[in-house]
């Protein structure tokens, strides 16, 4: 049994950072104590971690002293300048940010598909992006049999994947728009949907989109795997879903496929269409697993299967995974790394 | 200038019948009469049909004598009793269902794409399913230069598509929940996605996903397009919106696609992804064109490009493609068939 760990979390407050001290609760992960961050606004505010109370903190030089793990879920910009602070105080930084995913130095990890590259780490873990981890978990069983070669995905994202404030806005605005006091000029997302999730890149396809290819290839090893996203939002307050059409090396078996994911851990298999059941986003907010359904042969490719992928964002998407990768850690006694970022002892 | 002719509107009271008698009146298609047929809860209600009241009447034997143009958008078990009954009185039926499209006599006409084919009736012409017809006028001009031999495309229906009811229930679903008093029990759209449109086949598509795939291969006159389609029921009160994914003979250029579409009639290009500009459903709700947006090289394919097309469902998905048809059979004069499905005469 590792021994117990003291933690500081970064953006306490946020929809992650919020869902992160449940499912920190729930999991019975071991800490020694909690230390908990976020912006000027919130200083002051406590939050119940294990059932007690802890008063948010502003960051500050020396706050990461003496902590194991830092979750970070706070901007790129934000997490560019805390991380390497943590690090330099000895912290395991879980950063849940765009901001090293893609640093050769940094494992970008979903425990249950690339568990052994934290191993490697230097200070610093990244967590995929919310979209990435769901579609990651349908394929990696389906890719380590027959190889997948190509991916068209089109996703379904919940709002809540722009923070809180984006979920009241969701409410407040349907609200409007159903008592007819609608004056929304701008950003709707009520009864609407727009297809741009982050910025646009000069080939047209958004960072959003550039992230569901890039960080795929990297949490899979494939360099070579063919990704091409479209990233929708739409009016839903949790949980991500994805349409899925990945292109083998050799045909599919349905069969095959659903025995394949069941038997992944983290998958769950909901595919029974003839009694209407299939993931759907409002039934599994608030669960851990990727939920599979509507897994069928790609009638429009030989090698070709679909299916339709739906996950919590804010859990398996953010806070699930960066606790899992925390209790890796612990069991593959990683916390410290061989080499480190910085040249700074531990402290 | 073709003569005024008499028309008959069955399912006059439904979501596309009320957008139907709109779009007449905005075209001033030029009629002498008007008959409005419904079902029989909905007869004595008066419409206004070129600002004149019309009564609603119960279908009957004989109703259709007289008849130039029967316009039927009722469900599919209904059309098949009726549009017989309707060709024998001597009417060409226009129908919005989906029981006579897939017949080799009967003409599938989107009339951009091809309208000769309504040369050839037999006293019947279907109009495609909502979400066939708006990728196929996505998808004509660019397949007319350069084949397109495979689709991958995942919808975004809105409720509409399920009739006025369900844009009811999505409101009041809305509502209870905002409110609280939220005891939905089944069938949650509201803050939800639904992957089924339609049942559910052997091959794990739905009917729906199936329309789309045969539905284009027809209208395109391309019996070896490769279509593959997740469709999924979205939150939003009108317009369908689809992430298209085609695969050509070759590879394309954006801004030889981006004019082939723009020159195409009835599409309009909203793509200015820099501005934040592209399609979305709320703000095209109303309008005739098919917008198309997003438009990229799919980098996961080397003859690939990628877009997103939304239209009103109502409108060019249903009644507006129902009068531009009408309106060139006018211009093609072949309001009388060659030969009739029947062998009665024409009335």
């Amino acid at each position: 049994m590792p021994r117990d760990v003291s933690i500081a979390v970064v953006g306490a407050t946020g929809a992650v950072g919020l869902e992160f001290l449940k499912v920190l609760e729930q999991r019975a992960f071991p800490v020694s104590s909690v230390r908990l961050f976020a912006s000027p606004r919130s200083v002051g505010k406590q939050l119940a971690v294990n059932g007690k109370p802890v008063s948010v903190e502003q960051t500050h030089p020396g706050c990461f002293n003496g902590v194991d793990f830092a979750f970070i879920s706070v901007s790129s910009e934000l997490s560019e300048e805390l991380a390497p602070q943590a690090v330099e105080a000895g912290a395991l930084v879980i950063d849940d940010s765009s901001a090293f995913r893609m640093r050769p130095e940094v494992p970008l990890v979903v425990p249950e598909i690339n568990g052994q590259d934290m191993e490697e780490h230097r200070g610093i873990i990244s967590i995929p992006n919310c979209s990435t981890t769901q579609m990651v978990m349908a394929i990696a069983p389906l890719h380590a049999v027959n190889p997948v070669r190509r991916i068209v995905v089109d996703s379904y994202q919940s709002v809540s994947g722009a923070g809180s404030g984006a979920m009241e806005e969701l409410r407040s605005q349907a609200n409007a728009t159903l008592t007819g006091e609608d004056d929304i000029l701008s950003s709707r997302i009520a009864f609407n949907l727009r297809p741009q999730i982050g910025d646009f890149l000069s080939s047209g396809y958004t960072k959003e989109e550039e992230k569901m290819s890039e960080e795929t290839r990297k949490i899979m090893h494939a360099p070579d795997m063919a990704v091409s996203a479209t990233c929708v939002r739409v009016p839903v307050l949790v949980c991500h879903s994805e349409a899925v059409h990945i292109e083998s090396e050799g045909p599919w078996s349905v069969t095959d496929a659903r025995n394949l994911l069941a038997n992944f851990p983290g998958v769950s298999i909901i595919d029974n269409p003839q009694a209407g059941e299939y993931p759907m986003p409002w039934d599994l907010a608030g669960t851990d697993d990727v939920y599979v359904g509507r897994i069928r042969q790609d009638w429009s490719h030989p090698n070709g299967l679909a299916m339709w992928v739906v996950a919590d964002n804010l859990r398996k998407g953010a806070a699930l995974n960066a606790i899992q990768i925390a209790e890796e850690v612990l069991r593959r006694d990683c916390l410290k790394p061989t080499s480190s970022l910085s040249q700074a002892s531990s402290a």
